[in-house]
């Protein structure tokens, strides 16, 4: 096989020209990484509510002509000047948001919100030049959360790399590059529920089901799921969920009704939605004295979180947490090894597969709420 | 020496015969302990806000006539039926809360809430008969929080009596039955600062003061002392505050005057004024990432802490303290060593001393704003 090393690649990319408008597959050229960059060779992509989010672009800033997507996993080509853990061959899933290994955050045990590569959704370009490597016939094609893995080849920062073992299979595991990951360390990184503890979930989606399972692996024996949503339940029974509560079904306060459910609520909460009010549900209804709630759902701009102070006072816990509080060059390789060794069950999550070409399909489904996660597969 | 055990005590106890009128020092008649009591002989007690509170009895359902007081140092004089691990003669401090030993929240490592003798304002009366062990020429006199330490002789559950070194002063160690273990344990046991990190303390009262003595136990290099009463500033050095902001002096909210003097923020906060405002400044004021708030405060009943739902996300948690989480049985004597061994200093919380007949004088200084504790010597 000739190196394309240092060399421009031609290859197809699924477009996002205008916002809300179908992908449409291209001809893109992709340069050279530069200083700690890599370019990835993408095999498996999948969607995330995150990519259908900035694609709609509903009330923000649209930046287009973009390359959507950031949960996948690839091989790595070629490497920039200065890296040196990453070599052409290796397994890797990119992620949206980094790990530079210099910054306060990252010398700290308990962040993982790297001040260089954090999450930065406005940002279209790579760090190093503030440039994009893609284009199409000399027009610049914005990136996305530094990942854009809608396309064959991209180019991502060396921090936003996680080296994986080459023995898992990477139509697999790319899910944990952003939500399931997301939900399943909100639990066991941050809620941390004893053997035998009681555990609410708010949102039955891929995140919430990801802190679901979680919450099994820890050994929870009672998982209740809430949702407003009653469809979600059976699946959700997969994932290890226990109980259900709608609280449409209920006309007192959702927290109530657990706090009933429980004998005054329950030892941990993970909120998955990213609606204000379940956000207070789920802080509510933990158990005084030693619950801990979870906040993972991304809150509307306006949103204000309210509650009585003695709902604090009374020693319970409030915490956020991103991207399950992993690192992601450091952490998600033993994620995945819990995938091998068959303690994390990922096959449950992936309801859909569609070719590249029929991307826009992962679109429809997501959009129709149909299943959890769809892989596409690249270069089909 | 006869022993009393057994028989009804008469002695001297301070009397609140309505809310906001002076004690009166009254011969009263303390009877026997019944089950699961102990009758203690009180040598030093202090005053502290909540008593001050409850014998103002604004906006409350007032319980007249009572006897208040809930710090203090004593000996047991005699148990009742059932109480197996203390006995006549054990040095003790008596606790506003308990710790039933078999319970929920007795049984969790997390919690100090005790369902059975967490601490209830509105009950004047003992839990066993439901009945005063107080009374002045046959009229019951109500308890206060089941300590009612402004007299000789009281009568409290074993499970609010926590037992102590007999070496230990019992007129310096007295304080230790309330605020200064509720500020010290707030920050040693739920904030847990690491050495050579940063701490806000909002609030430089006794409780303020003991959560920055925690700080700088702790190791702490920056404790930033927040108040709106400069004249604390001065006094605060001794307790290990470095700096000082008074939120007056600023037009910017307090939160963003922190940030900006820590490079992001503070690695912890205690917030010790139940103002509900500078429990949310000590929220917001605390580092992205790994900062942690701890709320001490008691808010008004109507109060509404609110804060924008991404504060939390960002990996901020949120967590509130009753009695520094010390279990009161388990946990105090230990409180006692730490001030035996001199890591922990007493001595300077204690700012003035009154004989048992000028008790009122304890409760001018506290309205005044004088000092910080008050001893009240017993028997003089």
């Amino acid at each position: 096989m000739p190196s394309t090393a240092g060399q421009v690649i031609c290859c197809k990319a699924a477009v996002a020209w205008e916002a809300g408008k179908p992908l449409v597959i291209e001809e893109v050229e992709v340069a050279p990484p530069q200083a700690m960059e890599v370019r990835l060779k993408i095999l498996f992509t999948s969607l995330c509510h995150t990519d259908v989010y900035f694609w709609e672009a509903k009330g923000q800033t649209p930046l287009f002509p973009r390359i959507f997507g950031h949960e996948a996993g690839g091989i790595v080509e070629s490497v920039g000047e200065g890296v040196t853990d990453l070599k052409p061959g290796d397994h890797v899933l990119p992620v949206f948001t980094g790990e530079c290994k210099e910054c306060r955050h990252c010398k700290s045990e308990e962040s993982n919100m790297c001040d260089l590569l954090r999450i930065n959704t406005d940002r279209g370009v790579m760090l190093n030049d503030g440039k994009s490597r893609f284009s199409i016939r000399g027009q610049p094609i914005y990136h996305f959360v530094g990942t854009s893995t809608f396309s064959e080849y991209t180019v991502v920062h060396v921090g936003c790399v996680a080296k994986i073992n080459p023995a898992a299979p990477l139509d697999k595991v790319c899910v944990l590059s952003c939500g399931i990951s997301t939900g399943l360390g909100a639990t066991l990184n941050v809620a941390k529920p004893k053997k035998g503890s009681s555990v609410a979930i708010f949102g039955l989606g891929a995140v919430g089901l990801a802190a679901a399972e979680g919450a099994r692996i820890a050994g929870a024996s009672r998982i209740i799921g809430v949702d407003l949503n009653s469809n979600r339940f059976d699946e959700a029974k997969k994932f290890g969920v226990t109980e259900f509560v709608n609280p449409k079904d209920h006309k007192k306060p959702v927290q109530e009704v657990i706090a009933e459910m429980t004998n005054g609520g329950v030892d941990r909460s993970v909120e998955c939605t990213g609606s204000v009010n379940a956000m207070i549900s789920a802080f509510e209804c933990v158990h005084d004295g030693w619950g801990v709630a979870v906040l993972v759902g991304v809150p509307n701009k306006d949103d204000s979180f309210k509650t009585h102070p003695m709902n604090v006072l009374n020693e319970r816990t409030l915490k956020g947490t991103f991207f399950g509080n992993y690192k992601p060059r450091s952490d998600l390789p033993s994620v995945v090894e819990k995938y091998m060794n068959k303690e994390l069950e990922l096959e449950k999550f992936i309801t859909h597969e569609v070719p590249f070409s029929e991307i826009n399909k992962a679109f429809e489904y997501m959009l129709s709420g149909a299943g959890l996660r769809c892989i596409i597969r690249m270069g089909a």
